[in-house]
């Protein structure tokens, strides 16, 4: 209850701090008999971590997942599996001013307030550390979709939006989106993002992002009616990502601006006897359920605050101070949230997929 | 597991089509000892129901909320709640179009997808009648927050944006909202906002809207730190009601826009020993915790698809066809979602309020 | 979280006091295009209620379950099922005694200490009023596993110990169960049992009894390893029934007499494929899961509090009282114990297929 | 949902199997700032796998519990405490009959039905070295109850009989219990239980066992009315054991020969203020809810099936197969069940004050 568990049959509990021994997560309610090591896993986390260019700054360790449980032989047993990435980085070292300023815009405030302790080293358990979990978690949940569901699901993210620096949708090429530091899907973009972010990150400042997941192939019939739609719990799973601020869903807050015919997606049978949409504003949802089409989704991310510029704040004696991060940081952190944010639809669309075939045998 | 059940600790279940015999809910988790009468919650469900203005179209009901438990001389007793609106509009009659065709941009198909069945009657169970039951439950949090915490939680929401007409922040009028149809806090912006709805309704259309909800009083420390943190909960919750299509906290999406140091609520502790923010971006959530500021969400509501233009679809048998909503509809329904907003996030409150209490005692 | 609920995707949300307004439950989960009606419920309801013989005692009145939602044109939607039986005997009369004296044994005293509060009209939550709705909720569960399972699930109870009484086990005939007043399976027996309670009767006493549930048809593999085991969470239903202080599967507190070769159920393949066990010590669970054979449960049943005999207690100001129940009671309260220790069978038994059919599909 | 978590606020999930890589668990919802190092925990675990007789067999390693995250400078901070014990003994080896012989009374042939594969090393996650995972979360169970209660809670176990051997009651010591092999509370049985524990060895056979815990300290309070009835969590968690039959409170079956004025506790309030029970009967809960009285609980373990006699049973491939257990084995599992039970009692306790602050503020 105090908030570590996402789903309800594909429940992930995770745990650990960013410099204590390690981190890992216990999944709970996998399938039997899908086909599992840790060489799905790996690649999705490596992903995330990686100093893949001069934008994102990696801690200097593996990040190695290890499989303590829940798999024999190669398969998932159907028991929980438990994942645990050793922190090597945790060494003691001299925390400075973190230790007692609370810098602004961090959780380190409202932990302290809640907690009245904090484990304040890199973070503690408000580091964006914990979300290497999010992205194992995420790749045992596209394997169950592969191995449940006859289509594959293909589940994909890219950053619309860095900053002020918007894309144009009709250049939209998923091929572009692995050949640049952003994960943007516009080539036509990418050299003026580049400046705008060296230009951001000489001033040792940051930015905010915009990152849109599409998944393709999920049936109809996922999430459920009143509380639990499929939506709704999307908008938990992405806004529960470090530094989220907004969620939407097909049209988004488009559609407050739209009129009703303009937002309708009018429908029609073709020969083939298949449904087909004439545009997606829903997103994929209709009413809390998924209707066939592609769930497409976005999310806000705001700009880090762990930034070189000093800022105004207070410590844990009530004084007023100063604060600034020194050292690394990255100036974009929505760089970093592509790959969670995949991973949060994988897991949120399992959980579904699995409760559905619990109650509507589908 | 399909998904009817709100919150953990205060825990909202509701059932009800809207045209079967009756829809309610059953609360469970109150704490003991807080008075309570039907009258503490039917002013809610009257505000969410009224058909005060041209606008919105209201069913010939009374809508008399009846407690049936957990209530005895005056005061809960820790018990469940059990509320009931019984359905007096329910009589058989002609559902026409309904009954056979899906209307695009509806809960229709999804539905029937799903479950192989449908109550078409009104909308079923996908009728936006069952947010009358979170207009209760909000009623019963809004009390428990009152009760329990030394100062008073203030819930209000206003609709600061309808189709393309904005608001001017700088006129916001807390006063105003209760003197216009719409809910507007921008008294200016009145007048040409009933033009352009009066044009909307007029041509048999319907537009979007944004939704704005401050919760001030929120005491720093409710939340928790990965899954279930307090905005993704609220980002749930905002974005379970009907018709959300989008959902935002403190700056929203306009944070992916700003730098670090613009988007970073800078701290000051002042000669009362009190912090104070220099501004609110965060919404009054940080790292998925309250920090004392106002929690400030948003939510955009996309045009109803109940509308008298015709619009191409398919039916039941696989057949292409045209469908048309006859009689009465709303042309902004999210006029009504400014209280359900306001529930939901007094229902989360209340949640977290008691989450906290159990874990830190608070 | 104050416990109102059973079950995970079988989920049972109860609600009502004996001298509310109504009593009621909310069934989230159930599969959708199962047939429904009311006669699917009302015979186990009034089974439970029924004063068939001079040892229950009756309230006057005819207990019709309402169905307020959830089915449409005979079928289940897949929609939360609302159920309601409207208290008539509710009208507000004398307490006496009741109002400020606890009874021994009973609720009376924990609830207060609890909560502060109590509704003591006739005995308010703990009254086994709400029982009903575990039986409705049974007849729900039922109608479940005949319809996803091939072959039929046959849950029947029988009373086999009443205060020293006991049956011959080699007498046991089911069609024995309907023809006597306690549900005794040993026709034999029934005789002395009935002296024994006409004495216990008109003493003014009461007296304990033993229920045994089993479960034929059950499928192998519904269960889970460790925590929410089918033998554990049959433990919990049960002990949740009023006045339950024991719950035993297969040889249960016997088994602590016997050594490993006695107590092992030694299996056997036939000719025809088919897996057979030498005896059933187990009661059909093994590790957890179900394996096949009949589920085979027992409760003890305490002798109820409420007797005419005068007891020493306390009252809620502090002093020293006597106590002593007046007008009619049930000498033995077990008799009416049986019915619903099927329905929580059948309950937990629903819950346990759905969720095996979201995680393995079966 | 395939059932690896314990509790709602208290919170306990599981993972690992006898011959993976390690066990560990989750334990959410823990309150900040309990002093907490693993010399807490490690005394439990090491009371549970000690074979501190001749009756117990021991694997040959250390089982040294690490915790991986939520402690901070010796104090629990409020986020998820992560266990882990690595299994030292987890080579490969040659696992002969057990691979594919299903051993009667074992949860292999039930697995096996459900999942379609398991883990056969040592019993894979059926193994009862999980059990060391609820001991941990036990010790820290303890923790919380010692720290937020004013006076100590003080959780105890004993063996109350070995096989046909039973104790007198009147001779009850617990001092007694820690100073001989069984736990068992009557040094004046201890001889002759050693004599029928050393004769059902030596036969390659097995006994079951009673064990008793009792909880002194715990307020009233604690539980709720119908279902999460604190009795009925209690059966829950001691049936989840392995091995475990039956579990009674208070008087249990035996309350099903008693009579209502034998059976009732009556109460009376001294010149002190204070009630007091003239028995307990009861268990220290009424209508599921603690009332301050002891809670005293009882649980059935059954003898082992790992014999060395050789019984019938089947093999994977459906053929009738002879199957014995070879090397090692315990003779009354029931003897390391003592700290298991007790640790169960804490965690359903611990989970329940927790609720009880929550709701209720206590």
């Amino acid at each position: 209850m105090s908030g570590n568990t996402l789903g309800q049959l594909f429940k992930v509990t995770s745990f650990g701090e960013s410099h204590g021994p390690a981190i890992g997560c216990v999944i709970d309610g996998v399938p039997p008999r899908i086909p599992l090591s840790s060489d799905d896993i790996q690649p999705y986390v490596d992903k995330r971590r990686t100093g893949q260019s001069k934008y994102t700054s990696a801690r200097q360790e593996p990040d190695k997942v290890e499989i303590l449980s829940g798999v024999f032989e190669g398969q998932t047993t159907g028991t929980p599996i438990g994942l645990m990435i050793a922190n090597q980085d945790a060494r003691s070292k001299d925390y400075g001013d973190i230790k007692d300023k609370f810098r602004p815009g961090h959780a380190d405030y409202s932990y302290f307030q809640k907690y009245g302790i904090r484990d304040y080293r890199g973070g503690g358990r408000s580091s964006a550390r914990e979300t290497a979990m999010r992205v194992a978690a995420g790749a045992i949940a596209r394997k169950i979709l592969s191995e449940i569901l006859d289509t594959p699901v293909n589940i994909r993210g890219a950053m619309v939006q860095m900053g002020p620096m918007g894309i144009e949708r009709a250049n939209w090429d998923w091929d572009a989106v692995d050949n640049n530091p952003f994960g943007c899907p516009d080539a036509a973009a990418v050299a003026s993002w580049e400046a705008h972010l060296d230009e951001i990150r000489s001033q040792g400042s940051s930015t905010g992002a915009v990152i849109e997941i599409v998944a393709q192939g999920v049936p109809a019939g996922l999430g459920a009616p009143v509380f639990d739609r499929l939506d709704a719990d999307i908008a938990k799973a992405l806004m529960s990502i470090p530094a989220v601020k907004g969620v939407e869903i097909g049209a988004g807050f488009n559609a407050a601006t739209l009129t009703g015919p303009q937002n309708a997606d009018e429908m029609n049978i073709g020969e083939d006897g298949k449904v087909s949409f004439a545009s997606n504003n829903s997103g994929g949802v209709l009413g809390g359920i998924s209707s066939g089409q592609d769930i497409v989704a976005r999310f806000a991310v705001k700009p880090t605050s762990s930034i070189s510029i000093p800022q105004k704040s207070v410590n844990t004696w009530g004084e007023n101070v100063e604060v600034a991060t020194r050292g690394r940081h990255d100036p974009c952190v929505g760089i970093r949230a592509v790959p969670i944010g995949e991973a949060m639809i994988a897991c949120v669309l399992a959980d579904h997929l699995l409760r559905h075939k619990g109650q509507c045998g589908g």
